[in-house]
């Protein structure tokens, strides 16, 4: 590339689009032109990126043509069949789906732990994890750095936005639906006030909790809870790492919450895990239950690092730790490491 | 005692205690009198227990005199002054407190678990446990008895009606104050909007989640995270039992869930694990998640059993399992615990 780059940026239109028209609104700007591109559905809309009103073209290989890199926001089977054909076309795909997480010819990256495995990319590909995946990662991506991970257990509490503006709308009505009555305390009473309205989740979220999200995969794991399980390993470096996921979907818009439970190959005490997330680059520790300082997710949204609270060492193994992690889905989840990656392909061009 | 036995409740206008006259009203009846009390402040009530409206009374040593047995369902230091006076007079105690729980010298029972822990009970006292461990308990304890359980990682889901009616009044104001809004996806909306109505929470629990419950204990665990470790090791029999638990606060009315992370001294199958679970005494077993069964709260409250579901193989330890279980904390969690104790005792005696 001669100049600065030019970045595409498919699924502008997006929940997750959204957010990352914001963040390239507000970082420093390394890119030349930037172009958005969604559907022919919504081809012709006007949105704001870097303070210029910008129109939306359709999904076409002319509308890639050129693009040094392109940030894909889009299902999983729109990414299957386009990021390939952007590839070709001498394009740097940035992929946001789970549609190449598990390539071993596509490196899976988050900037803050494995920055150099953007280096290799066969397929001219890269792909960016889930967005639980992306809210535990950096906290135990730099006590693994520092004491060796052995394995990990998590409980996640997860948001509606991850299932898209759908996902919201549907949160919202039902809380309309249940507010300013005294439900809640007998049997079948939310689902009735729900009825139908449950929208993308299979049981109501208001005053509820569902644990389940994703699709079903082998043996009664959930799709997300795999995807957990292989991502960290991959991101990690840690093929064999025993990993074990559930995942719960909680009344909260936006920002995942993850129960950590994490054992290491080295003894550890609260005062260096304490000291080694304290410097992370990407990590806030808040931790301080006694005058209440411990990451939630009212406190977390909109923001960029992963929050870290409540580290305790295992009272029955001085090699474990419990931490509790909350992450703005759709910013570090997603469009936030999106963003990174492209921006560290930039530099990596212009260097 | 001869003829049926008396049964004081003491505590009979709180939260618990009146779930515990629903019970009362509904199981096979087997008390002689049963006497209602509290503080003075609702002295003269009238509350109704087997369809007979039945004077509340001020706790005195004269309102316990001739009582058979008594639940005590009062605040901690209430049942540590009162509970030894009952028990100096003759009456068998049934404490739902924190107040002897960890005491050597008082069995800690729950009926499908331990029976057998009631017949010793030096101090003419038993305790129940907390209720996140009974949400819990009766399927672990299941598990544990058919193929030996050797360490636990449980992250709870805990409903508001376990800090009392203060607590549900906080979550309906919150919600209230949040529904009809666009809130929960900008940094600090949701703490405006609740203000200072947080209630007995160290944060807003409306479209949030929050990493606490109980007091500060040592290290950074909270009383109630502590309290899961210490009861679960009593009531299993298994005093070095590993045991790490993250207790998290939810917005939902009432019925805690956790999410299980077990490991047992052989191998497991989930079909193993689901004939078990099929047969326990007050477990239903609910789980095919392909066809959305698994428990939620909204189906589980007002409910009995403890109930499970989305059991799990470990995929890197043939010997673990992951669980999800729901328990109302006000029936199983408290209230029904506390009768099955009671009634097992005036079995005992009527024996
Ligand atoms: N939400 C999260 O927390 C999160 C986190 C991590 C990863 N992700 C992933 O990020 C991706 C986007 O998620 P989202 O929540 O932003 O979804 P969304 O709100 O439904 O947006 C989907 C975007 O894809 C575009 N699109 C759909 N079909 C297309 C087609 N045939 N050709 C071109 N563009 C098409 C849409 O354009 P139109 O407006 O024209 O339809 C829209 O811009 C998904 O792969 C998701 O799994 C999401
Ligand atoms: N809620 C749960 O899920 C749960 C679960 C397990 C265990 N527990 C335990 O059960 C107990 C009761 O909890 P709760 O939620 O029902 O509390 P609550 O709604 O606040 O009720 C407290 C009860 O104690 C009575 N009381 C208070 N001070 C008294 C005194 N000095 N003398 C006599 N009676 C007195 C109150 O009577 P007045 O109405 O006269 O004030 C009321 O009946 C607590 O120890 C709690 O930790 C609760």
């Amino acid at each position: 590339m001669t100049g600065r780059p030019t970045l595409a940026v498919v699924g502008a239109t997006g929940a997750v689009g959204a957010v990352t028209l914001q963040i390239l609104s507000q970082h420093a700007d390394v890119w030349g032109d930037i172009r958005l591109i969604a559907s022919p559905r919504t081809a012709g809309t006007k949105l704001s990126v870097r303070g210029v009103e910008t129109e939306v073209v359709a999904l076409t290989e002319e509308s890639l043509r050129g693009a040094d890199v392109a940030v894909f926001l889009v299902p999983d089977e729109v990414s299957a069949r386009w990021a390939p054909v952007a590839a070709a076309g001498g394009t740097v795909v940035v992929d946001g789906s789970t549609a190449f997480r598990a390539d071993p010819d596509v490196p899976l990256v988050v900037p803050e732990v494995n920055a150099g495995a953007l280096r290799t990319r066969p397929r001219n590909i890269v792909a960016s994890p889930g967005c639980t995946t992306l809210s535990l990662i950096v906290a135990v991506g730099a006590l693994h750095a520092e004491f060796g991970l052995r394995s990990l257990v998590v409980s996640s509490y997860e948001a509606v936005s991850s299932s898209g503006e759908e996902g919201v709308e549907a949160l919202r009505r039902q809380l309309a639906l249940v507010a300013h009555t005294r439900l809640g305390t007998h049997p079948g009473d939310v689902r009735r006030a729900v009825g139908d309205a449950t929208g993308p989740f299979p049981a109501p979220l208001a005053l509820n909790v569902v644990p389940w999200s994703g699709v079903p995969g082998a043996d009664g794991w959930s799709s997300e809870e795999l995807g957990i399980r292989t991502e960290t390993r991959k991101i990690l470096g840690l093929p064999d790492l025993p990993v074990a996921a559930t995942c719960v979907r909680v009344p909260v818009v936006t920002t995942h919450s993850v129960s950590v439970h994490a054992a290491f190959e080295q003894e550890i005490t609260v005062e260096r895990a304490h000291g080694t997330l304290a410097t992370a680059p990407g990590v806030v520790l808040f931790d301080d239950p006694e005058t209440g300082d411990f990451p939630t997710p009212a406190d977390v949204v909109g923001t960029d690092p992963t929050w870290v609270g409540r580290v305790r060492r295992s009272l029955d193994d001085p090699t474990g730790l419990e931490l509790f992690v909350c992450g703005d889905n759709l910013r570090k989840g997603a469009a936030l490491n999106s963003v990174q990656i492209a921006e560290a392909v930039a530099a990596e061009a212009s260097a």
